[in-house]
């Protein structure tokens, strides 16, 4: 069972809800004798961190991460590894005038069906903040990936889309990705989408994106066919995000639209490798690596939080409006993308352990 | 961990190659006392069933199910149901000529990768045929819920795209899904879709379809926040299933390019019941069941064996081509329709009984 | 969750009823390139069969094992190996006397409260016959421990124990255990427990028996602290055997009563290997191996079905007597040591596969 | 897969050593609205902490436990419950002299062997410190107990065997285990267990103990066979304990000893309540409750940390010998009783959950 808790032999648990003390993380599984400290996991957080541009939340927090166990002497030992984030900026009076109101979108209404009872500060435990969390995971687990597979392996998501405006994957520059606020891989698209993005901010609105992750370095062989195949557990754990909607392996949806001989991906020899003449495929067949570039895709749907108002209902079924004030993203998606590539590491390392264990 | 188990606390495990003597599944978990037979689990055994219609496999396979264990004069005991399924008509030597060459778009090699070793025999394991299993399994999970949630329970599929033909989501008609080889729900589109399949299958090739699920009379309060949520089990359910490269939930891919106001269902009271004037979450909002339809699509590659020739590789590394004969399906996408049903199911009924579990 | 299935990564999940068609056993998750055949199974299948001497119960059944998964040309392939054992010699007449009265020590009327239906035939689910399948999945975990361990992996099981009769272990000689219809290790012990067990039969009572296991050649450093420490695993393992009562790890309840001094087993190099000048830990510190002999004992509790009438209810509540005729073991702990033996080879196995994905 | 998590729908995991920042817990799957404040925590912890009478450890540990997250005005609210508890008084300095040396009878050798590393400052995460998490959780899953199965649920353990000295059962007085420094349920036991245990100390050894557990209140029909029975359950729940290396049911042992006769608790009809007229089954029969009295006992090894000397190897493989310095209980079995109690009540209630979901 796994409620809170991601992975089988990686395996981390997140607790912790928007307004309350801390949020936090205990990742058990990781391997031992694997150098780490809080620094190479701050890296990370603070590219999911809002407050940096005006197009994500205004809200501050430094989400620095405490390491409370798990490490000795700067390495990890193999037992858990448990992390804390204190919650700064929360203000819970903004949530007072909504704490009757369901917001349309949010989870308000199906959490108080399924458990009668709901912290309404900030969405309590379905505020993407528990996604901090899983970028402290991921930021070990890549850690302990470099440690194991070499420079050759990293992983690197872009937003491909930002609402309506898509961007030319051809120019995918990842030095770019690094150096704009929407970690658009394509230089020409960035013009447009800040005057796209800004005008959506003023219109009191929010849009969806489309995020795609690329990992590299990663062996063929990794997978768990039947009901853990890579893809699978991939789709699982990008689904789990909040706000995605439709989760791509290599050509996604498309390869439905391709003829059977467009679509597998030829296969040929280049000196004693293995290579293949496209990537359709995404770099898993059969739920098993190929050796290839692992290729995801998500969407994610607009910011439900908006400003312009929506019809809805009060806790006592009375028809009501409700205007979501506070200080919310425009576009969740373009904070996505960190965590993406977060739990597309975590689930790499899972198989790449699991697979060892399945050796003859 | 899970590697042929799915499932939480309804789970089933399925076992079994496509040249080997039989296939079958061990349903653990299952409700006692429910009213069980062979032949409520036939009926869906026959809609997945190749060889009835000339648009899918000529394999022969009579799908016959046993029931070896876990009922007693009728009833489920709530141990566990074993079925088997034999397989009749393995024509072995038609593998025979591709034992040593990689297919293109199959898992021949990261099989190989993996476990060093390949039952080449129809592909073994990586079969589709192990989708039979699962079909099995999914009846079981239909019947309980009808039990369980009465009558208003249903989980539907049709196809509604093939290849590049969409059809008209607006004629959605449940009857005519019955009654064509396509499990189209869109009357306009068959005559269509018939000429496109069958000059795909003249000239040796194959596409891709994208299937639409529908499940009806789900209460709301049905997922587990945050790795269990509903609709990441039914994304990584979906993507298990053979050749399927994409999943969206409700709006999907879609909603990533609606803004904020069109995309967040507005919630109103209809008499003393809670209704939502839109379904673009797909009946789940933050992983939980909204009590409204449960929607979610996935696409299917194209069927990899294909008779046109492709560049490949055999065993020893050595460039060579292969043209993949047997009797294959133009689109599997289309047998995809009743293995969909049955993996949704399995997810509902699972989450269904863990949320009586976690009740306060 | 785990109700019908055993193990972490090396898993098998069983099926079956005492009076149904068959019983079977799927075997996940064994490494792949392993020789396996029927045969291998079924010298350790033949050691629990009953009906081979007076001692046992006197149901004919051949227990013959058959593969129907998992295997291509005489290996293991990786994925799941399911078997089929099928009951010949059930007779369920034996039964009808019975069906509604619950038998004092058997599980009927907690079955029927946790169930609310209950297989009475046999007992059902709750009959010792399903260890068969225990012992089948054991017989894959032996053979696939000695490929990767060698030689010098074995593990031996012995009644130490046999109602109020010990046996001195000094004598312990396992060419004596493979050739007495009591599993005991001391040549001493035979004509007198002979005698003994006769005369319980003949008096139509039964016995309790304690059995000794022990595994040697299995490396240091096998062990999952904390919740899956190689001592928890075996104690699970070995009280789910039916009619198990106590378990113990090396000097076990005996180790309460030692000094610090005494049971602390000191530690010396011999050449270049760590050793201990005892064992009074099982082999077992801290959750893991330390590379000395694992040993653990377990206590079953005398037959339940006996001849000798006993006071009960049947399912009206009315008080009534029972006497369980039909064709029992007069001390189910002799059959029990393939058993143990079994369930100690899968913990073993699943720590050994586990611990190579746990390495820095 | 559960390294540092315990349980199946009602789960914890630990972190910690024993001389990091602080130690804690993360409890998933506890039911929403069950009131939940530290005091009602802090009660159970106060029992185990050291340092209260000279029998145990005099190291000073306030233990106050913080609660993080998943509660919401004095609720739980169904989602992750993290607890928090600081470590006071752990001086390093002690362990400096002994880093370079395995103590016998601890984990030190084996988990360098697994890990290649290890936390030797008070044992790292082997330490019994970890219990106080479990302590922490076992409150939490009594609280909700209490609330499900009213007064009446209640689980109560006494050490009824201090090394070599027993006491009578028939004297259990639970008010009498309340105010003792040894958890002793017999009056007459008390003044010689104090001579023994002081004469122990001053020794410079210890010894080891027997806890029974005693649940009552629990309902028929909990338990879940085959591999997740009750006494299974528990078994692993209590040997993962530190030192424990023995776990009875009922009789445990001793029902080897009986015949089937006496073994078998008859059954019988009070009013219109099922009655058994013994409980040598400790109230579990197929791994099922029965609704009697669950009872449990489990044997302690006596304290491997002794101030007396004994031989041992050092990290290079040279002969050496030790004596442990620090502040050590002369008998941690003794501390055992609220952590024995606090598994029984995790496993209790974990299958009462689990059992809600497995009705028909």
């Amino acid at each position: 069972m796994s409620f809170n808790t991601f992975g089988k032999i990686f395996r981390f648990t997140t607790w912790g809800e928007s307004h309350g003390p801390a949020i936090g993380c205990v990742v058990d599984g990781c391997p031992p004798n694997i150098t780490l400290s809080e620094r190479d996991i701050q890296t990370d957080m603070d590219r999911r961190r809002p407050g940096k541009t005006k197009f994500t939340s205004q809200r501050k927090e430094l989400d620095k991460v405490q390491i409370l166990s798990g490490t000795f002497q700067g390495k990890t030992t193999g037992t858990p590894i448990s992390m804390i984030i204190y919650n700064k900026d929360a203000r819970s009076r903004d949530y007072e005038t909504i704490k009757n109101k369901f917001r349309p979108g949010h989870a308000d209404y199906t959490y108080l069906m399924k458990y009668g009872i709901r912290d309404y500060r900030g969405g309590g435990r379905q505020s993407a903040r528990e996604t901090a969390s899983r970028v402290a995971a991921g930021a070990i687990a890549k850690n302990v990936l470099k440690k194991i597979l070499g420079k050759k392996f990293k992983v690197v998501g872009g937003v491909i889309q930002l609402g309506i405006l898509g961007c030319n994957k051809k120019n995918w520059n990842e030095k770019i990705i690094r150096k704009n606020p929407f970690f658009c891989p394509d230089k020409n698209s960035l013009k447009l989408w800040e005057k796209y993005l800004l005008a959506i901010r003023k219109a009191g609105s929010s849009c969806g994106a489309v995020i795609e992750l690329r990992a590299s370095g990663v062996p063929a062989g990794l997978g768990a066919p039947i009901y853990s195949k890579l893809d699978a557990d991939l789709a699982s754990a990008l689904m789990s995000i909040n706000a995605v909607k439709s989760v791509n392996i290599g050509a996604g949806i498309n390869a439905s639209l391709l003829s059977g001989e467009e679509n597998s991906d030829e296969i040929k020899k280049v000196g004693n490798k293995t290579k293949f003449k496209s990537n359709n495929a995404g770099g898993i067949l059969g739920g098993i690596s190929s050796g290839q570039e692992i290729i995801a895709s998500f969407g994610v749907k607009p910011t439900s939080s908006i400003l312009n108002s929506r019809a809805t209902i009060d806790k006592k079924g009375k028809s009501t409006r409700i205007s979501v004030k506070g200080r919310h993203d425009p576009c969740v998606g373009i904070r996505a993308v960190p965590i993406g590539e977060a739990m597309m590491a975590c689930v790499i390392l899972d198989h790449y352990l699991l697979n060892r264990a399945q050796q003859g």
